[in-house]
């Protein structure tokens, strides 16, 4: 059923995106400079992606029992947009080459140089934002719930905006501990990447009570990272779609690193290849051994599995076919390979 | 009544941004960094300006018989909001250390490294943006009509950012022509800062029709890029709070300098000289030189005065208190000296 859900929704929401593109495209005279840029900004966001965030919005819009499908389906795609945006400036900021096995937009513009780069992915990024904010204000829901999503959604931004804060700072922190890094989760993916879409569907529903999205979202969210993370180190590169040194080379500090990095002797090797460019698959192996032998592995997974649980518990009775698909999506979440 | 209004609708809008920004900041409650980074946007915001694109939001929702002044003060915020974001994000691209005098936010952040700074300010700008959409979607308009103002503010980013497209790409185009520059000045300023805010205090006035809004704000607006340009080679540092030598130091093709680059040898002499770092007073010297003998700058002068008077002619009679701070509005708008 979660598959048939996931490829269903997916397709749905990737015809509307593609409606939005092709009008924005053809109402966009200005200049062709501007037109390549919306044209970058249709291509980054049509590559794929497992579109979970506008399926949550979905799934949670018809829990609610929201009859509107074809309207929450445009709505939901605001929800990949701020994805774009989102995705766009990060890679900025993790000076990344590649986005789903092609170019970032920073490096589409670089030919010129790189600044040249930068400075068209940050517009570029600014620009999907606002595509995002007008396809939901644009759709038919009732105009008080519609405001009230409207606010949401550039409160999720904004918690996002956090996250990354924590995240940009993590690196250069000495004294960052696992409760830093679960805040961080928390902000950066469970907020962002389940209880926020959910909100967001529940609200065009005409729902309020947010207590369950909550308790499903922020345990299952960071399960989500957590599994993220473990792909990152062990994962196929091209099921994962970006090299597998990446999250090494980034210096990202995982719950895998922190806790491998408790014991003195592999904190002093793991310094040293954390945040190097170009790790050799030499190095890359050292750290998944100290990762695997110091229990870091386990732990990690083990955790995962526990907040699995804990959002499951939090859907109560499975008495609809979207609980069904929330506990399907739960337990995928720790399974998946990409 | 130019001063009086432009002074007593500034303190209101600072005042309601003062309140925004403390509940902000009592309510970020994440960690220190966070706390930190609203601070920092807050004392950004706060350093002053001359708030004319929440006034003008003002005026123009008075002038179609608005009659809630208390919230369209607090809605008139947003724009300044989008005004940081767009400053913040604007300082990143152009390299500016400065701005009112102070460290712009990617130099705040920059003690660490550079890059460092850089990442912060794009977060920064990022939230900035959220916030205004927050201050917007938390009025009491009536709801049909916030929607729509929320639609029209994210069109007024994405405007603009066309407008910061040609502005990147400008720098690096040899055939810039004076046609392109005026589009840019639509986009990048007369849309932006007056025709934009105008349309959102009409609509939530309640007002769709913006034919007069138009026909005034884009040859107003040009014009006010124009004086810009035209201070910021003549003007007053301390008056433009900028160095009198930024403008060329960035490269900015304006219509003084397009102008002046007409004959052959000024080109070349302007060529050596535009874009260059640490530019002398000799050299700006030179420059300013070429710009009033060649005749650009009464070319520009001039076409900045026929521009303010089509403005004005489109307001029609002058039959109320609004349209008479208009009418002087665009007056000041070519005689300000900052």
């Amino acid at each position: 059923m979660l598959d048939e859900y996931l490829k269903k929704y997916a397709r749905l929401v990737e015809s509307e995106l593609e409606k939005f593109f092709i009008k924005k495209i053809e109402n966009v005279n200005i200049d062709d400079e501007i037109k390549k840029m919306v044209e970058v900004i249709r291509e980054y966001t049509m590559r794929g992606g497992k579109r979970l965030r506008p399926i949550l919005t979905i799934v949670s819009y018809k829990l609610y029992d929201g009859k509107n499908e074809s309207e929450i389906i445009k709505a939901a795609g605001s929800l990949e947009l701020v994805q774009s945006y989102l995705l766009i400036h990060d890679d900025i900021i993790d000076e990344s080459d590649l986005r789903r096995g092609k170019p970032t937009v920073h490096k589409i513009y670089s030919k010129k140089c790189e600044k040249f780069g930068r400075d068209m992915a940050i517009i570029a990024g600014d620009l999907a934002s606002m595509y995002a904010q007008e396809i939901l204000s644009s759709t038919e829901f009732e105009r008080k719930d519609l405001v009230n999503a409207l606010y949401k959604l550039s409160e999720i931004v904004e918690n996002t905006g956090y996250g990354q804060i924590l995240d940009v700072v993590s690196s250069y922190r000495e004294d960052f501990s696992e409760n830093d890094l679960l805040k961080l989760h928390t902000y950066k993916t469970a907020k962002y990447t389940i209880e926020g879409p959910m909100i967001i569907g529940s609200i065009l529903a005409g729902n309020y009570d947010f207590k369950m999205i909550s308790d499903y979202s922020i345990p299952v969210g960071i399960a989500f990272q957590l599994q993220d993370d473990v792909l990152g180190l062990f994962g196929n590169e091209i099921e994962i779609g970006k090299p597998v040194t990446s999250d090494l080379e980034e210096g990202k500090k995982t719950l895998l690193i922190l806790k491998a990095s408790e014991k003195d002797e592999n904190r002093s090797i793991i310094k040293k290849i954390l945040g190097k460019k170009n790790i050799t698959m030499e190095e890359l192996e050292t750290v998944r051994k100290i990762v695997r032998n110091s229990g870091a592995l386990d732990y990690t997974q083990r955790m995962a599995e526990d907040l699995v649980k804990k959002g499951i518990v939090a859907l109560g009775n499975i008495d609809s076919e979207e609980k069904e698909f929330l506990k399907e999506f739960a337990e995928w979440v720790i399974k998946r390979k990409f």
